[in-house]
């Protein structure tokens, strides 16, 4: 019995090492809300909020006016009948980051008075797990010269961010290839391609002799009959990710035979949903990755911790800790260049 | 850390208060496997396989020339890494009774190392569930006796099983509406009729203004769209047990829209493919009822335990326990009629 006594929101800001480009938006900093969660016998979870006003239309000025009506719905839960906080905080469907961080103070919270650690709670399958490096979008020039940084230091999954201009990103990605030979490809298009441009962009990868390893989102996240075409087309295997929030939208994905892959992250789906799409893949011959909003290491943790326990993860692009100025590592898992590891 | 150190079969016999007749099947004994589990530290997990040759091919015998095996696969495994251990287990594909057993020693050990009640593990949603009390095929007369002997007694949930005469089942229920107003029925044909003999015993039974809550299995467990058939043309819910195993079968019927509802059993698919289930059904718009085979108080325990703390299910069939007879009640939990309560 642990019974959560009071909840607090703190705004965080944090900035990016570099300005982050992705197809659609320039950011130099990602706030973000820090969660604290206190029970009545003093225990304390700490959860984190990353807001996507881009993928969930969320604003981090109107979570964090919810703090009043988020006391008054969870105030006096059991922490241990965990399933009934899930199920009300299922209800945030507009402000899917809070419902991630709040659910993840509650497991926490379990784990603690339990004596548990939070990856054995997700079923303590993996004893590490590796990362990539994310490249933003930017001149052709700079991005391979990034590619080549990322792999020097000792990442090799690299994830390449394209969808605004088509010839300069094909010509990025067979001048990265030609550059870190024997390095893995993640490409993310953020929405940035018609059906027709994303089958030109995998088809001269392609025939170039270059592999991706998973082709992220090329089109419009409502047009699902295009991410269809697109999968039934292209050469290698395409995910979805704007287009896949909830545990419903995985669902209708699925049953439209619409993906080879998830790009799962905590902060569109919270913590029920996450699991539940887990179950859905591996039932449906589905395969998974999860990513992240522009986290801090609090809100990697999260997402680490339940890839290491799971294990459900093919591809793991937690990064954005490493890609924003922090006064000290908060992450309860160590980092080792790419490889992340149960403390 | 809790590792496995020796795993014990023992058989048990356990004789039907009266004689139980299904479709197909009539049962005077339910032999099951008791599961014994015990870790490096002396923490001993108990579980029970209750197999069904009918529905899964299992034959106890042969489960139980399955103990070395079972030994060799599991020994030295911690069961702090229980998601690895439902890894392995889920390779039992022809036993997935013994699967069911095992999986359940592996959380109550889990939860006994860190001082968890099992309901709470599973998400501690529900204090209490109710269960129906089954009626198995019988003259009509001492059916219409026996529906109002346990109405007397206390359920309102009552299964009636049908499915080997059309007429007599219709009279049946005919004359059980009229003399136990009040109750809710849930129906159970285990694959006893083709599509259209479903339809004519639902459609009769509709005219005279009787509900039922859910319809089982009406056909065939491969005819899925037999299945798809009687779904979409019953006016009551159509469920799928026998159709219904493991995950992938769920899938399935699900991405063919054949059915309402699914009832699991954990002796159909262990606790990884039930849970697996319990999060597709509920991002498709599927109902959940559970089930038994011949369980003990022992078995019948994993499944009240889980489903009190999933709080998943709309109906509960967990009787078997009350049709047999056992030298004393071991279930971990309260019986109180027809209400099964946390302990």
């Amino acid at each position: 019995m642990a019974k959560i006594k009071r909840i607090k929101f703190e705004k965080k800001v944090y900035e990016y090492l570099k300005p982050f480009h992705i197809t659609g938006s320039i950011a130099s900093s990602s706030t973000n809300i820090e969660i604290i969660m206190e029970t009545g016998e003093g225990i304390i979870g700490y959860g984190e909020a990353s807001p996507s006003f881009r993928v969930n239309g969320e604003k981090v000025e109107a979570l964090m006016a919810m703090e009043n009506f988020i006391n008054e719905m969870l105030t006096d839960m059991d922490t241990n009948r965990y399933k009934s906080i899930f199920d009300v905080t299922d209800k945030l469907i507009a402000s899917p980051s809070l419902k991630a961080g709040l659910q993840f103070c509650v497991v926490s919270i379990f784990c603690m008075e339990h004596g548990i650690k939070v990856n054995d709670f997700f079923g303590g399958v993996k004893e590490y797990i590796e990362t990539d490096k994310t490249i933003g979008i930017d001149s052709v020039q700079n991005r391979i010269k990034e590619a080549e940084e990322i792999m020097k230091s000792g990442f090799y999954h690299i994830k390449v961010k394209v969808g605004e201009n088509l010839a300069d990103d094909i010509e990025t990605m067979l001048r990265i290839a030609d550059r870190t030979r024997g390095a893995t490809y993640i490409v993310d298009a953020n929405m940035g391609y018609t059906p027709k441009a994303a089958l030109e962009f995998v088809n001269q990868i392609y025939r170039a002799g270059i592999e991706i390893a998973v082709f992220e989102q090329p089109v419009f996240y409502q047009d699902i009959d295009g991410l269809r075409f697109v999968r039934f087309h292209s050469p290698f295997p395409v995910a979805a990710d704007e287009s896949a929030k909830s545990r419903y939208d995985v669902f209708r994905l699925i049953k439209s035979e619409a993906v080879d892959f998830v790009n799962i992250k905590l902060m569109k789906s919270g913590i029920s949903d996450t699991l539940a799409i887990i179950e859905m893949a591996r039932s449906a011959g589905i395969r998974l990755m999860i990513g992240c909003m522009g986290e801090s290491s609090v809100g990697i943790s999260q997402s680490a911790l339940l890839a290491l326990g799971t294990g459900a993860f093919d591809f793991h692009d937690l990064d954005s800790h490493l890609m924003l100025r922090e006064e000290r590592f908060r992450g309860q898992f160590v980092q080792e260049g790419p490889i992340i590891r149960v403390l």
